[in-house]
């Protein structure tokens, strides 16, 4: 309420920033002798207009001021922040790695509660959404592993946090491992998905030879129970990006009678296309781009 | 780097917040004759951890730890900015109003830096897109006009920054004023994209007896040509939600021989559906859901 009372006054009597900074300047270029008088006029002049009757004032705000070029503008945290909105709702695509100057950013948003609170107002969504349908037996809601299920934050960490050009080998190796740790919010999702009734599939971009290593690494941190687990084969799919990937094995599923009545990852690419599902659900992840 | 070196290390050696905790714990309840004891036993012990070599720790970070409960945990500053990024990600569909805790921090985000940066990062990225385009006579870019042209801030400001219930005769007698401002970064884009030669067709869900005012306020705002204003019809959408009248007035106009190379919108009901263009812009607005 505050914004409407001081901000719609000083809008309608035209009462900027600029004109202030004038007064500001007559008072201090004066002499002394000067300076009390004049300090005295601008006091006036300024309860004048504060005191002015604002008529018709009801809508006023002001404008946003009109900033061109193309050069940065806002401090670093502010656009890396808007940096990593463009990624989420998918203006930003096709990046290849998180720009050198948001790396300490994209750490700390890693590292601390929002990333968190992202991911729970994503789960807890998720999750209402669940529990007003009517579940069948032939209902699934769909999870991407990486970074949607399973945190490769460990090895991100290790690796600039997005900075550093993808490695496949490297990442592999670090899968291979099997000792990602589940993300947790997800992890109260799939529960409360399961205690629901909902058969969860995971379909993820991760090869066939890993399959049995990710299979481990899901029981040890807690997620018992699929339907299916589908892993990209690459004979099938050498070539194909991981869209058309999961696209087709949605349909195949919806082919075998299932109804994906969810579908969440971490990559837009997981929730385009055809098949999608009823509801689709973006988790957070500025480290890389699918 | 250092976040790889203090917690790979301490992550390695287990050595996790439980058990300083402990420590803690064990040294507060002793008597004073013991607790000095106590003390040094237990620098002796965190001395030893830390110079602990840990082998195989390139690759830890602190998983991160499980909270449960769907109770809010999350200072009111991160849970707002979560719910707002669950806005503009498009996984928080069909709210009726702004949560009345987040106002204040809504009415910060619009009159302060945040949202100038992130409308900025979005019209870049679509003149970045726009400019590697090879144009022809027949393209054409879709604009929105509420809240992605002209700002209804002013409005918003006057009602609760969202958080007031919506009304649709209060609103109608606002845009019927033909005050509204240009949004800037949007009129950056636009005048880029007149310069490459592109078309604008602007398609708004605005009533076709608003037209006239609509076009005397981008006219006095700089927004002065475009090869289509296209409003909305009550006789022809009468009852149809935003999403149908805006996929079906772009199906007429790819019937019409216009190759919808990009589109930009406030709203996902902007940028989804059928002829929703080459590439789609999402602009931020965290106030209303349509």
């Amino acid at each position: 309420m505050y914004y409407e009372v001081i901000r719609a006054c000083f809008c309608h009597c035209l009462f900027k920033e600029q004109t202030l900074n004038k007064f500001a300047k007559v008072v201090s270029d004066s002499k002394p002798s000067e300076m009390k008088m004049k300090f005295f006029s601008v006091l006036i002049v300024v309860a004048f207009l504060v005191a002015w009757p604002c008529h018709g004032s009801e809508y006023q705000v002001f404008p946003l001021q009109m900033k061109t070029g193309s050069n940065e503008q806002y401090t670093t945290q502010v656009s890396c922040t808007s940096w990593r909105l463009g990624v989420e709702a998918n203006n930003l695509i096709k990046w290849k790695t998180v720009p050198a100057r948001c790396q300490e950013y994209i750490a700390d948003y890693l590292l601390g509660d929002q990333y968190r609170s992202d991911s729970k107002t994503v789960c807890r969504e998720a999750y209402f959404y669940a529990k007003r349908l009517n579940i069948t037996a032939k209902d699934v809601f769909v999870f991407d592993i990486d970074d949607t299920t399973l945190s490769n934050l460990q090895y991100f960490a290790n690796h600039g946090f997005g900075v550093e050009a993808h490695n496949a080998t490297a990442f592999k190796i670090w899968v291979s491992y099997g000792e990602a740790f589940a993300l947790p919010e997800t992890l109260v999702l799939y529960n409360k998905l399961v205690g629901l009734g909902i058969k969860v599939v995971f379909i993820t971009e991760r090869p066939l030879d890993l399959k049995d290593v990710t299979i481990s690494n899901l029981k040890a941190v807690g997620f018992n129970t699929w339907e299916k687990l589908i892993a990209r084969d690459p004979a099938t799919y050498s070539g194909k990006l991981s869209n058309a990937f999961k696209t087709s094995e949605r349909k195949k599923l919806v082919e075998e009678g299932y109804r994906i009545v969810g579908n969440i990852g971490d990559q837009w690419s997981d929730i385009v296309g055809e098949k999608k599902g009823f509801r689709t659900f973006k988790l957070p992840n500025p480290l890389y781009y699918d």
